[in-house]
């Protein structure tokens, strides 16, 4: 098989989804079944642009486990990185929706979640290496033996080709910030590219000013750092340029997803050469765009979709 | 509030449900949610007898937790001896329908189940003592501080009134079968009533022969044994005087409830005094009618609705 475009690794399960929007899952009568788990869906939101994707990931032995090589296959997604954990059951994620910004997620990640399983000598490090861009997050870090097989990758890697670090800091999953700051702080001087939001940022280099927190991620060895800012839109600042994105006004359904679009996009942007302002005006599109939907994967735009968008609503900074 | 004519034990939580039929999780679209668990369930359908019923259980402190008692409210059930443990999720339990006898359950009740975190200083034993039937199930055996608590409520009713032990017995909620059997041997000379399929008398007596469990139950201290036999119907013994009951032939659609439906029918008969041979078949018919729907707790039938299938469908022995 030929090299992948875009290979991530991480987290992946089971999204269930309420047909009910804003309500509690106190309220909430039914619910719609979607492949999850961020990197999965980065995976899945640069195949929709045509990249070479696949992710590296556990899932439980069972049929949502199956599930998910189902969906991955359907969204054009390899699956040969997945496999089974015995024991453990496929994580599930619910969500409430109450938009236009409060989407509060519950983890099912118990006993453990098989992600976190996931040992460094069953990683193929070779196409870790052969990768055009290789995606990690912070919440692989949180358990071992992920945190040390993630670490592995990222030295197999050693800074070539693009090593996007995802800031991506779920307070649940670790004892404390100190904790993730010092793992991802360990991963940071491997990572060519940084992707966070304020909390995040605060998470990895200890600041939510966004352009300290830019100039932080620089001095541990980031090549372009992106600090996504909420309603106050993105700053990507590369090689002492600096470009600010605002965001793209959408009547949002569910903000979930939208981060993920973000991130497949920014693959596919990198991967095109696009300069740094075009980029992030298609991230940005992007992210609204699955906005707008109830899924997260199932909603990845094509590029067709997120060019509609620009063309319509504008975005330009 | 005046004494529960029905107070149960133990397991209780979030059913979702496939609203497809016949296929398994892998390819089920959308979920319908349910209140759930087993002696939960039987409060429920005794409630639907117009029985004053409990449940002694816990959920997670989450918005599934509130459904819970808002469900069990709905119901007519009352939920006073219902509380939150912080730290652990409110438990989902999915299952595949697969009509006419398959229906696998997939449990999440990770890291712990709330309901198996039931202290003993925390059980009100004086309502326990003076409730007219008190229910509690071999799962409630299965973790401490649950299984003390179980023990600790029996020994307070000292065998006065109806005290029903559910034999229920679930492989994945103990080390070994071995395990299950000293636990539910511990609990069997405190119950006046016990009720189980094959496999749970192997796990309580010994043995799957049905005559032959249900005398190991009087020996351990039973006065009635009743002896689930699937398509063969059920055994009754008690004082000498046994009863055989015909299974009701119905058009299966989820088989999953009509053991608690069967559970509150057997509640409610014995309350009402009925000839042993009637609250059999009263039993069945219950059993059978929540059978031919999806739901279970939300399924429960009236006591017009059992005697209308009697009417028609026969059932005499």
């Amino acid at each position: 098989m030929p090299a992948c475009e875009v290979l991530t690794m991480g987290r992946c399960g089971v999204d269930l989804y309420p047909q009910q929007v804003g309500v509690s899952l106190r309220e909430v009568r039914t619910f719609e079944k979607f492949l999850g788990g961020s990197p999965t869906n980065v995976a899945v939101a640069a195949a929709r642009y045509g990249r070479r994707s696949a992710v590296i990931t556990r899932t439980g032995d069972d049929p949502f486990g199956a599930y998910v090589h189902d969906a991955l296959r359907a969204f054009g997604v390899d699956d040969s990185f997945v496999a089974a954990v015995p024991g453990l059951p496929t994580p599930i994620t619910f969500c409430e929706i109450f938009p236009p910004d409060d989407f509060p997620l519950y983890f099912y990640r118990y006993p453990k979640a098989p992600d976190l399983e996931i040992d460094e000598s069953d990683v193929d490090l070779d196409a870790v290496r052969a990768a055009e861009v290789f995606w990690v997050t912070g919440t692989g870090l949180c358990q071992e033996p992920s945190r040390t097989a993630t670490l592995t990758a990222l030295h197999a890697r050693d800074r070539a080709g693009i090593t996007v670090l995802d800031l991506d800091y779920r307070p649940m999953f670790w004892e404390s910030r100190d904790q993730a700051r010092r793992w991802i702080q360990e991963a940071l001087p491997y990572a060519s590219v940084a992707v966070g939001n304020l909390d995040e940022c605060h998470t990895a280099v200890g600041t939510r000013e966004p352009r300290k927190a830019a100039a932080a991620l620089h001095d541990a060895g980031v090549e372009l750092a992106v600090v996504k800012q909420g309603p106050d839109g993105v700053l990507a600042s590369r090689a002492g340029r600096e470009v600010q994105a605002a965001p793209i006004p959408v009547d949002v359904v569910n903000g979930l997803g939208a981060g993920d679009a973000f991130g497949g996009a920014l693959c596919h942007g990198m991967l095109s050469g696009w300069d740094l302002a075009e980029v992030m005006r298609f991230c940005n599109a992007a992210g609204a765009v699955v906005a707008t939907r109830l899924a997260c994967a199932d909603a990845m735009p094509t590029e067709f979709e997120v060019r509609e968008l620009l063309n319509v609503g504008g975005g330009r900074d």
